[in-house]
């Protein structure tokens, strides 16, 4: 029941806007239908199977650090499982702009490198078409693939048409219906108290029926405080005719002064029982914030419990605890959140059929993804193909998406205000190993090529890590071997239910030269049991792998599905992180000192002279025998010079 | 060292012609390096490597009988390990034609049925430029990648040279790399005694070395009776500079009158040692072929030990006996061969990246090629693809290559000269399983489904198949689970040394609706863990599986390599192999009886009225649960019914 581009509408702009649908490109099935799919659709399919959702709304930060924050937060409240998240626009904040903070590119990178389904908002008021159509281009060329439509608060006091621009929201959605035919999910805003501006209750229920015939998907409400302004509202809409699904806008209060805030800007009365609670304690943050979780909960339960509710949209005012707490008093948080693949990924369109990735990226999948944006196809053939697209270039290391979270003087003191020697690397390294304090006090909390701590199944190889850290085998990337765990394990399990997953040993790390040429020796006893790629910043390349052949190091084997690999070790591939490993050296540590001081002059010797190494065990059902190359490089070492004859 | 096409030569048929290199289109390379390879790639290999090869020569049948006999006889010497097989132009046997018997269809159907590199000879006295032209055309359309390039004998006694054609094979070596550029591998014969109309032997190097200076890539020579002959041919070859690799002809003597007229057809001088052996025992065929065996042995080790010879080339006369005989007294023969995949690949270029099919055509492997053979690539992403070009019609049951080796009174025999019931079906099926002879005493040796007895594979579940094939499961195709056993197990290996291969068990059958509706109950209570798909000749579809999405029920892991799946049961292509499985039940078996006889009318029954059910096992590290699924099926059945309440 989508109405076609009406005959009155500017036929211009119809054949001059991208009226593109989805390539008809097909493709085996991914190994998660449900990330393949429109949002409209996500909805549908959870609707049925009476499976109710949540979702997040964030407003764009102030300042670039904010938006490292904001970052952070999409990662850890993704890992909850919203079914979205949505992005508002701030039209004083140049929202269309590729700065840091604009909605624009917050959502983009929720989408690309957070791999979170996003909405991105849009106001229509005061914008030319053509504004608004160069936004819509923009945000598709991201990979945004959801539109709020919305009219917007007018700059001034009073309403001035822009000439040739939109008065209301429903010609926005006609608009974006026309120039880009069925591309977007679009969602509309309902005011279960009415539009503060509308003329009634009554009429404004008429404009979202004529949002929703426009082309809407659906429709999120404004705030409100009592669950029957929600659910008598819903039953005015489908009353009417409106029977697209209608989601809460739930706001936990979390304090005094954003709940006054909203409010003035919302035109909201708050109902005098909740005021009567807050007045008394509005001075104490911490009382207002549970007062507010749980009075959110209640209603939610409500709205749940009433069967027309298949999700709640949570305003969180950039916030992460109260939300949470609502999320997992209601039972909706994910506790403990099913990985479809052992890396995170990307909710770009064109990237919805990626599943394999090079290994070198696992603890950098921000920057694998930056570094692959201009790809055209992520398919398994592009492995072991020399042909492939390049790598994109990695020369902004401050692309604030890639940017530490600490400052320099936090990573100083993890790293060392002044290093004498190698071995002070190699202390580094195992203080990060083994989180321990260094001799500052400090805890090394991540290094260049690690953000975060040890992840959980790299910690299952913590004894060993240590103690070839120790000696200055520098690890920067590891898996065990995995010989069938079911998928659903806590550790090293992902994908669906009822699968097996399976690893190769891996092991990557930093070491001298003289390391190298043992350890060349020892890995002969070793063919063809154990692959390696040796490189050096130069790109001297010592391997006894095939030079275009990927060596799959993790898959899955699921129920009904075909195999999935999502991880490789490609040497094509390993060129191109062996240019940004090295690089890590120089621009994340090397930079910290002072030119020409000592601690610069040691990592640049590093830099200068180590070799980046990888080993895979490809005999994944016996035991690990890397630890045993080392081993062996380290008795060869250690082994008096031959007697001359 | 290639001469450009000489500036006398007739550009347009330069022009004209296809020029055309290998498609750059880069893939992984695929399971096995070597199948990728041209010829003398392959035989480079080989050579640096120090590992002889041997190859075998056919000439084209006269009786489609005959061909149907050859080709079994290909697949049998297939298994041997042959570097290549090559087939010698007939022509008054119409040798380009579209004929079952023909040179060129002989050599396609080894190439693309068979999988055998393979090389087509091809004569050009008394040929015009543009037949000759049309003939490699149609060669290289057909998947054929080598060519022996002769001049032929002359039809009559006198030589007359055809207008426009080629004198001689020189002309032939330029005219191919002239018109299909670097396309085809070229073979040119050697003479080690000089060759019968040339001016001399040393007039006739000269000849060998201009036909190799024209493009041709290796020399096999004429049969010879002594080592020595040979040996200082290949000496006089590298003497005037002809370096590349020269293959001996080799001749067992099989028979009297095979090698008398032999060696008049090809003008040579049987050495008097030999025939003072011979004439003796000349109408002792037993003793000739022995004494030729022993007499070929003892030359071939002379041979191989000289250090020149890097592969033997076999006269083989079509027969198999001596000439395996003589390979595995040289430890040539491979015993056990390695399979790259688990099914019988195919040589067409175009089908080299080839590794995955489903599990359907495991044993029409031929039919399978047949009806893809249209496809213009063959990559994974083909399956749960339904846009994917369709299966080509089977309407030609009578194909020779898909022809049973058995004739009508044998099927008779195994299958029954009259059928009384269903249940005397299902006998002839579990007599096939058990391989035990029938009430009139015949082993039933195939059905139409499989024409040759149980594989090993199928062997391990022996027992189980017996069991339900006599209650009316009428099993066409099976496989056990597999839990990572070595990829060299002599009965489920295959692929590269060091690794393991995986399967998920499946059984493949047709039975009653009555059986259908029992096990449909069954099966709710396997739950993800078995996924089935059940259809009618109409096409009735029941299925808990996604209708895009395959199961990957046959996968390897190897080193330093990517995952290999190799069979898939895929929704999409087993609709179309369910019209070739019912297809047959009427093609190859009702047919045999008359029409309205009561046997034709009870297998056209089951035609119309049984299911053809396949069913996976997804739990691959568990004990196989199907044979309970079909207990559990059986027991239903056998329930008595439940009372009334």
């Amino acid at each position: 029941s989508r109405p076609p581009c009406s005959s009155t509408d500017n036929t211009d702009s119809c054949s001059t806007g991208e009226s593109s649908r989805e390539s008809s490109r097909c493709s085996t099935p991914g190994p998660d239908a449900d990330r393949a799919d429109r949002l409209r659709e996500k909805m549908r399919r959870r609707i049925e199977s009476g499976d109710p959702w949540f979702s997040l709304e964030f407003f764009p930060p102030r300042t670039s650090s904010g938006a490292v924050n904001l970052i952070s937060r999409f990662d850890r409240m993704g890992f909850g499982g919203p079914l979205f998240i949505d992005i508002t626009w701030h039209p004083a904040g140049d929202p269309g702009s590729d700065k840091e903070t604009s909605s624009m590119m917050i959502a983009s990178t929720a989408v690309n490198y957070c791999g979170l389904e996003s909405i991105l908002h849009l106001t229509c008021c005061n914008q030319t078409k053509e504004n608004i159509t160069a936004h819509l281009s923009k945000a598709k060329r991201l990979g945004l693939k959801n539109i709020m439509a919305l009219r917007g608060d007018p700059l001034g006091d009073s309403w001035e048409e822009e000439e040739g621009g939109f008065s209301y929201a429903t010609d926005l959605v006609k608009h974006i219906r026309c120039e880009f035919d069925d591309y977007f999910d679009i969602c509309v805003a309902g005011y279960p108290t009415g539009h503060p501006e509308a003329d009634g209750y009554h009429a404004d229920l008429k404009h979202l029926k004529e949002k929703v015939d426009a082309g809407a998907d659906f429709v999120i409400t404004q705030l409100f405080f009592r669950a029957e302004t929600f659910l008598s509202f819903v039953k005015d809409c489908r009353a009417i005719g409106i029977t697209c699904p209608i989601l809460p806008g739930v706001f936990p209060i979390q304090g005094y002064q954003s709940l006054r805030q909203l409010v003035k800007l919302s035109k909201l009365e708050v109902p005098k029982e909740i005021m009567e609670v807050i007045e008394p304690i509005k001075d104490n943050d911490a009382a207002i914030r549970n007062y507010g979780i749980q009075q959110a909960v209640e209603m939610c339960k409500v709205l749940l419990d009433s069967g027309v509710v298949p999700g709640l949209h949570f305003f969180t005012l950039n916030r992460e605890v109260a939300t949470i707490q609502v999320l997992r008093q209601l039972g909706l948080w994910i506790e403990d959140p099913r990985r479809p693949l052992p890396w995170a990924i990307s909710a770009h369109p064109k990237r919805k059929v990626e599943d394999v990735r090079p290994i070198f990226w696992a603890s950098r999948p921000k920057s694998y993804i930056y570094r692959t944006q201009d790809w055209d196809e992520f398919p398994n053939g592009r492995w072991g193909n020399s042909s492939s697209p390049a790598f994109g270039e990695l020369n902004d290391y401050y692309l604030f998406y890639l940017k530490s979270k600490c400052s320099k003087d936090a990573l100083l003191q993890m790293w060392g205000e002044e290093l004498t020697s190698e071995e002070s690397v190699f202390e580094v390294f195992t203080n990060y190993i083994t989180a321990q304090a260094n001799l500052s006090g400090h805890k090394v909390m991540c290094l260049p090529w690690n953000d975060d701590p040890l992840a959980p199944e790299t910690n299952l190889l913590k004894d060993e890590l240590e103690k070839v850290n120790r000696r200055g085998i520098l690890t920067i990337n590891s898996q065990p071997n995995i010989n069938g765990k079911p998928s659903s394990d806590p550790i090293v399990g992902w994908g669906p239910p009822g699968g097996y997953v399976f690893q190769k040993a891996y092991l990557e790390f930093f070491t001298s030269s003289e390391n190298v040429t043992a350890l060349l020796k020892v890995l002969r006893k070793y063919e063809p049991r154990v692959n390696y790629h040796i490189v050096n910043v130069q790109g001297k390349n010592l391997t006894n792998a095939h030079d275009m052949q990927p060596n799959a190091v993790t898959w899955g084997i699921f129920p009904g599905r075909e195999i999935i690999q999502p991880t490789v070790v490609d040497p094509v591939s390993f060129m191109y992180w062996k240019d940004e490993a090295f690089a890590l050296w120089i621009e994340q540590w090397a930079k910290l000192y002072e030119e020409e001081s000592p601690s610069r002059m040691i990592i640049q010797y590093i830099h200068d002279n180590y070799y980046l190494v990888n080993l895979v065990d490809n005999d994944f059902p016996l035991d690990n025998c890397l630890w045993q190359v080392i081993d062996d490089m380290f008795d060869l070492l250690d082994a008096p010079p031959e007697p001359l004859q």
